[in-house]
Formats: C-alpha cells, sequence, structure tokens
C-alpha cells in the first residue's frame, strides 16, 4: 500500500478583479477572501487506470471549503422554478465547470438565480501544457474567475476541485452541497487526444466511464431525487443512413414493434465512452429509478456568453489546436491569421453544431424541466447541419468582407469517418421545451472573426494541423510537439 | 509514486498427476517441472481502478516462463486447418484459461492440435476466497492441471499468470507466444457480482473495459493479423419485443434503410461492460482492421466435455452459488441436496442455453474459420431457449426418475427485469459454420443430476440462495456473508 500522507495548508487570497466592463449592480467593491486547501490521504494519485503505467499527470485531491463560506451570505432565489415552491433555490453542482462548455454554463445558471458549485480537477488546464497547447483567449484561474463574479454579481459559486474518479471525494462534495441537479461536462471530451495513444485511450474511457458511474452511485446512495443532466455527444451516432432520432427509434420488425435505443456507431475511444455513459446511466434509470438527461450535443461553436462578456477575467477558452479545437472555432482562427482552412479529406462531414449561447440555454431548460423519476431522456443539442466544407465557405465570405484573404486546403483526413454520407438528425425536443436557438449567421461569424483577429497575436500556427492520426495510435506514450 | 520492488524467485514443481482415467497413447509417465516465477515491478496492485479504494484482492503481476520451455517439445499440428497450409500449427491464446469455460475451451483446442497458452490472473479463484464459496467439484491448480495435461496427452500448454490490465504484462505474453488467434474469457462474468457494491461494479467494468482495450492494442501492435475471438453475451441485447437478430440489424426509417448495430438493453452492471466491449472491438475493427468473432453467449451449462472428464485432475469448477452459479447447474444442484429450486420472480425469464460442450465447439469453429481483417462479426452462442420455470419443470421430471422429491419456491426476484416477456433470438451463424449442438435431453440431465449427487456432501446450502440486490446496492464495500 503506498504511503499515506496528510497535509493541509491555508491560502489567503486577495480578490484582484478590476472591474470596468459592464458592471452590475451588486457587489462591485473588491473583497478579500481567503480558504483553506485540503490536501488529504493520496495527495499525489495518477489519474490512469490500475494496471496501467502512470501518465505524467498529477491531480491534487483536494477539497476547498467553498470561497462562499468565507464571504457573507448571498441569498440568491430560483428564477425560473417550475414547482409549487418558487422561492426555493434550486442547487446545481456543474462537474467540469472550469472548461469550455461547463463554465459558461456555470455562470448562467448562477446568473439565472440557481446555487452553483463548480466540480473540476483542472485536468484541462494540465493537458494545455503536456501538449504545448493554450486557449487562444487568455483565461485567469478558476479561483480568480470565481472571486470576479462575486464582486460583479455577489454571487457566489462554490468551488470543490478533486477528481470525481476518487469517490470519497465525490461523496464529500454531494454531502456538503446537497444538489438538486448536477449537470455533467466533467470528461475529457477531445477525440484526439483519446486517439494519441495507448495511455489515452485507456485514460479517456476509464476517467470518464468510470467518473459517470461514480456519480450515479453518488446520487443513489445521498440525493436520490437529483436530476443528472449528463452532456453526450451527436457523435455517439456517427453516420447512419437513415434519420437519426432523439435517443430512441421505433423499429417494426418480423411483424413486431418496439421502441429501442437508437443503434451508436461512435468513431474514437472518446465518442465510445460516451456511449458507454449513455448505456451506463439507462440501466440505472431503469435499476434505480435515477432520473436522467442525456444530451447529446453537437459541435460548439463561439466565444462569449451574456455572463462571460461582462469581464475580461470571466472571458472563456477558446480552442484552435488540432487536438481540442473544434472545426469552426478553428476555421476562424486560420482565417485571421491568413492560415487556409484545413478541411479533414473530402469535406463532406456533416454535422450538428450549436452556439454555445445555446449549450448553456439548452442545460438550463433541462434542469428547469426535469426527467421523471426512472426516466432517461435524450435530448439531440444542435440547432443547425453544415459540412464541412460548407462551414469553410461561410468563414471564407465572412472573412472576405472583413478584408481578409481565405484559402482552404484539403488535408489527409487523420480520422477514420465517412466523407460524404446522409446525415438527418431530430433535434426537437429541446425546441419543445423552449431553446430559442441563436442560428449562425452573418453577424456572429463577424464577430467571430473579429474576436480572433483581436488576439492573432495569441496564436501559434504549430498546434493548428492535426497531429494525430486515428490509424496510427500506438501502445507507446507518445508525446505530442507541434 | 510507489516503491518499486523487484524480486525472482524460482519454483520447482514435481508432478503429481496420477493418470489411471481414459489415458491416452501419448506420455503416460509423469515428468518433472520446474519453472521461473518472475514477480517484477509492482508486485501487489490493486485491481481496482485509480481513485477507488483499494479492495482487499490483490493480484501477483507475473509472468511464468511457460512449463512447455523447460519439458521436450511435443509438435503437435492442426487438425481443423482451412487454409492451404494444412500442416501449419495454429496458435491460439486463452485468456481466462482456467476458469469454467475457459478450462475446458484451452483442453479441447490443445486435444484438437492448436497450440495452446492460457494467459490468466487467477482472480477467480480469488474471488472464491473472498465471497466464502467454492465450486461443487473439487478443481486442482492450474498448475497441476497442466501438469496432468501434458502427462496424459503429451501436448503441452503454455502458462502466463497475470493480469491483462497490465499492459506490460499482455505486450510480453504476445510478443512471447505469437498468437494467431486470442481467445477472451478473461473478463468478471457475473453479474450478482457486478451489483454488490460500488466498488465490485467498478471493478467489473474497469477490468473488462480496460482489459479488452488492451488485447486490441496488442493485436494492433504486435499481431496485426491475429483473430480476436470474443467472449460477449447473450444478455447485451435485453428482452425486446422484436426477434433478437445476430448482431446487426436491417432498419427501414423514413423511407431508408441501413443496416446497423442492434440495439442493446443490459441488466448489470456486467452485462454493460460487455456492451462497451462489443462497441469498442467494433470500432477497432473498422479503424484499424481487426479481425474479431463476438460470441453472445447464452447460459452454459453442463460438466464435462471429452477432455475434463479424461482424468479428475483435469476436473472443471462447477458454481451453483447465488453470486456465480448459473441457473440449470444451481438447480441440479439444489434438486441433489433436496433444496427447492429456487425460480428468482415468477420464472417466465427466457434466455438462451447451451451445453458447454457446444461453447468448447463453437469457439473452435470460429477459429477455424476466422473473421476477415477488419470484419466485426457477432455470433449469438446458444442452442436452445427455456424459461426458468421450464428448467425447473425439466429439472423436477429428471429427479423423480431417480427418487428424488424436488420441489420449486419462487423467492422475490433481486434482479431488475422482466418477468413475463417475448423472446426470440436468432442462432443460425454457428450450425452453418458447422455446430452441431448437444441438446439438452433427460439422459445429459440424468447424468448432471448424478454428477452432483455424487458430489452432494460438498453443497454449502448457505450459499444457494440469492444474496445480491440490483436495487440495494450501495456504495459501502459489502462482504458476502452466505
Amino acid at each position: 500500500m503506498a504511503h499515506l500522507l496528510s497535509t493541509s495548508c491555508s491560502i489567503k487570497l486577495s480578490s484582484g478583479c478590476k472591474c470596468y466592463s459592464k458592471p452590475l449592480n451588486q457587489g462591485l467593491e473588491a473583497f478579500p477572501t481567503s480558504f483553506t486547501l485540503q490536501a488529504s490521504k493520496y495527495p499525489f494519485r495518477s489519474l490512469v487506470s490500475q494496471g496501467q503505467k502512470p501518465l505524467r499527470n498529477y491531480t491534487v485531491r483536494a477539497t476547498t471549503l467553498p470561497i462562499s463560506k468565507e464571504a457573507p451570505p448571498q441569498p440568491s432565489f430560483g428564477t425560473l422554478q417550475t414547482s409549487n415552491e418558487p422561492s426555493k433555490p434550486q442547487r446545481v453542482m456543474v462537474i467540469g465547470g472550469d472548461g469550455y462548455c461547463g463554465w459558461a454554463t456555470a455562470l448562467h445558471l448562477s446568473n439565472r438565480g440557481y446555487e452553483v458549485a463548480i466540480v473540476d480537477s483542472l485536468i484541462r488546464r494540465l493537458f494545455d501544457h503536456q501538449l504545448g497547447i493554450d486557449s487562444l483567449t487568455p483565461i485567469s484561474s478558476i479561483q480568480n474567475r470565481l472571486r470576479c463574479w462575486k464582486s460583479l454579481t455577489g454571487k457566489s459559486i462554490e468551488l470543490y476541485i478533486g477528481d470525481i474518479c476518487d469517490f470519497e471525494f465525490l461523496s464529500e462534495t454531494f454531502q456538503s452541497f446537497e444538489p438538486d441537479a448536477v449537470v455533467h461536462f466533467g470528461e475529457q471530451r477531445s477525440a484526439p487526444y483519446s486517439m494519441i495513444d495507448r495511455s489515452r485511450a485507456v485514460f479517456t474511457q476509464n476517467n470518464n466511464v468510470i467518473g459517470t458511474l461514480n456519480v450515479l452511485f453518488a446520487i443513489k446512495e445521498f440525493r436520490e431525487q437529483c436530476h443528472l443532466v449528463k452532456l453526450g455527444t451527436m457523435g455517439e451516432y456517427g453516420t447512419p443512413n437513415i434519420d437519426i432520432e432523439e435517443g430512441y427509434i421505433t423499429i417494426t420488425h418480423n411483424g413486431r414493434t418496439d421502441t429501442l435505443p437508437y443503434p451508436k456507431q461512435a468513431s474514437s475511444f472518446y465518442h465510445l465512452s460516451k456511449v458507454h455513459d449513455s448505456n451506463n446511466i439507462a440501466f440505472t434509470c431503469k435499476a434505480w429509478g435515477i432520473r436522467a438527461t442525456d444530451l447529446n450535443q453537437g459541435v460548439v461553436y463561439g466565444m462569449r456568453t451574456d455572463e462571460t462578456e461582462m469581464h475580461e477575467e470571466l472571458c472563456n477558452r477558446f480552442d484552435y489546436d488540432g487536438v481540442f479545437g473544434t472545426a469552426l472555432n478553428r476555421f476562424c482562427v486560420q482565417a485571421a491569421v491568413g492560415h487556409p482552412l484545413t478541411v479533414y479529406g473530402k469535406g463532406g462531414q456533416t454535422r450538428g453544431y450549436l452556439d454555445i449561447r445555446d449549450t448553456v440555454q439548452c442545460v438550463e431548460l433541462a434542469i428547469a424541466k426535469p426527467a421523471q423519476p426512472g426516466e432517461f431522456r435524450v435530448f439531440n443539442q444542435f440547432t443547425e447541419q453544415f459540412s464541412v466544407n460548407e462551414l469553410a465557405t461561410l468563414v471564407t465570405n465572412a472573412g472576405e468582407k472583413l478584408g481578409l484573404n481565405v484559402q482552404t486546403i484539403h488535408v489527409p483526413n487523420p480520422r477514420v469517418e465517412a466523407e460524404e454520407h446522409y446525415y438527418n438528425a431530430k433535434h426537437t425536443k429541446l425546441v419543445e421545451l423552449g431553446l430559442e436557438p441563436h442560428l449562425l449567421s452573418d453577424s456572429l461569424l463577424d464577430s467571430l472573426l473579429n474576436y480572433t483577429i483581436k488576439h492573432k497575436d495569441r496564436v501559434d500556427t504549430k498546434q493548428i494541423m492535426p497531429s494525430v492520426s486515428w490509424r496510427k495510435i500506438g501502445v507507446k506514450p507518445r508525446t505530442i510537439i507541434a
């Protein structure tokens, strides 16, 4: 057994938030904050599964006493309650709340009156170090982000730093925060990352599947009425030659009919991990009465939400590299710096896309109208379909309006996927719940391009090209050097 | 980082096999054997995933130099070759070759002329200790089993003791043995075991999914033409209200048609782990050109195969307990000792069943006629369907013929499953390959009952009742005490 180590330390932080952009009415003054970082047993625990060589990434399994515990309480009541108790606040735990979608969601929910806690191991920041990549936008530490949010809005977001694969940590967060809903973004979310080498493939499946299993067990044990809102991906479905339904399909076969889970054809170890999650969650809904919503999200683009643009310290991350960058965001960066848009293969790959403002809206809608006990509800969370070629054309046209000379090149496809295929995915359920989509418009593209132009001095063009091949993945640990 | 420890030791074993039953013509004399057990780094590594409290089970990560390396080589050539090179031996690695199906399969393949290696961590034996259960039949150590087999038949079976979740170990076995086919039984295979507590649920999914991922990576890296024959389960399909096809279903939907993976509805963390495996394997067939056969096996019954009955030291295990016991085997034990047959719930649960002699036959057929590169082939491996009530009636009638007074009781169903449902699963592909089924006959039931009567003094009736509830599983480690 490993040696046990018990340490604790206290860190005093002062608020470094200079509030000058779009101040709200509440709590504008800087405020001093202190919190205790408790690093208990197993402080350095490798994130890879038993039996694997440890990766060189470590996480500190630590529980921070929430910042809010040190600041005067700021009562905050739900604005979107649908129950008969409108004044009762809803408590939402956002796992992975320091990431791209998670951060925007945590702020949005906090702004809408939910009591929010962020649970995050911060490993996404470690991936940047390990891969030698960085967000286009400079992002603040999670501590400074939350201090800034508090000083701008008066709203506290609790913070639990740790790994949900560590069930002891997760148990403590559940028992401390007592969530009514858990929004689970806390997974390794890059398909290329999962295809770098065997260790990353194993890490991705272990981390995502076991983390989600732990969340399910925590709900069963500590908060059985808690609604799980889980981020899945449209990539779970693959590209079947029939219409993609939302989670289920009614099949008539040999004269009999049943409604069954829609067949999945995932095409990376990451996408597969989401399929595994969906299957595990569906089972626990049936066996334990868990209430769950699986949001099969499309590719997210965009930078700003109402909340992140309140202050530069709240700025969201923006990935354009070959591992974590997503198609449209990457094209905008390429256009801004005069790099040809890199279309993988023929470019006929069609997927669902959505604005990050719709991500936060969809999650809020799912929370406000929760699944029933025992219900495994699946929503396809995107607003429009585009092929990669169509995106390239849109960015080219928008760039030309801004005086940019945008070229497109077709590079060998590092993935194994159909490059010309039928694609028609349903996405009506969130609209029925009230989603009002932000469709990809010229003005959004202009804004996105201007934004990337503003930050173009930070672009490292060596990060842009694809560096991970689906076919060449091997068993030896691989260091990505752009 | 954990302290590293490097040890090696040499163990000398003499053959204790007294050969008196059904001797074959070859190699009857006892022979001395010695082998070196190399325990290198990380000798005691917990089998649970990172972030979990370690269970109290340990495995020694060790590589044994194959017994055969010390004994004079006994050339053995394939008898079932279908290629143009009939004299070339085929090398088959049987992962989990010390278990119920694995042991019978390893001996059968060896007897049929394949060069066989067993890869096993022996953890199934540890489960018996931890749960306080035991096989009805006394089973010999794997070392004595293999010595006995060698002395009876002259055929060597190589032995690699270690955990396939340890990729370094698995790599060594692949590079040492160079398999042409891998038969993968090496998973935690009990649904109730996976539902004991959170640790066992997490262990089951981590162990099964990561172990199989490692096998896929090993094939890609070291033996890209190697054919993976993977044991899945009919339980992956659940009980849909339409006919169950073999792996795929052709769906016409909104005027378009595609053939897609058959929808899965698994109902335990164990069954789910097999669904995850199937999805992972299907992807690697497509992305890497792996050739794989997924054998969705029904419930196996029976004791004897031609090989295991050659000598009592080759005797297979026979589980009748509430965790690892399967329905028909357990009913026979109950009838033998005068315990009522325990039908869970209404007893209308219908499943596919097969004789263990057909398990070994099916695996051999799959190996002899391998999948093509890139092909993910799925066979439903069972021969007959029965409801639990039908099995109870069959055992009752067979028992009465032998003068037993067999009662049946309905106990509360510990599982979450439909107790009355439609069930019609296809199973023609293995018949098309040449399977000649051993159907469940009166004579087989007589023989099975007589066999259990013979061993009835070893029956521990406290092990019989179900001890694991699908709904009551919790997060605290649970010790099963019958």
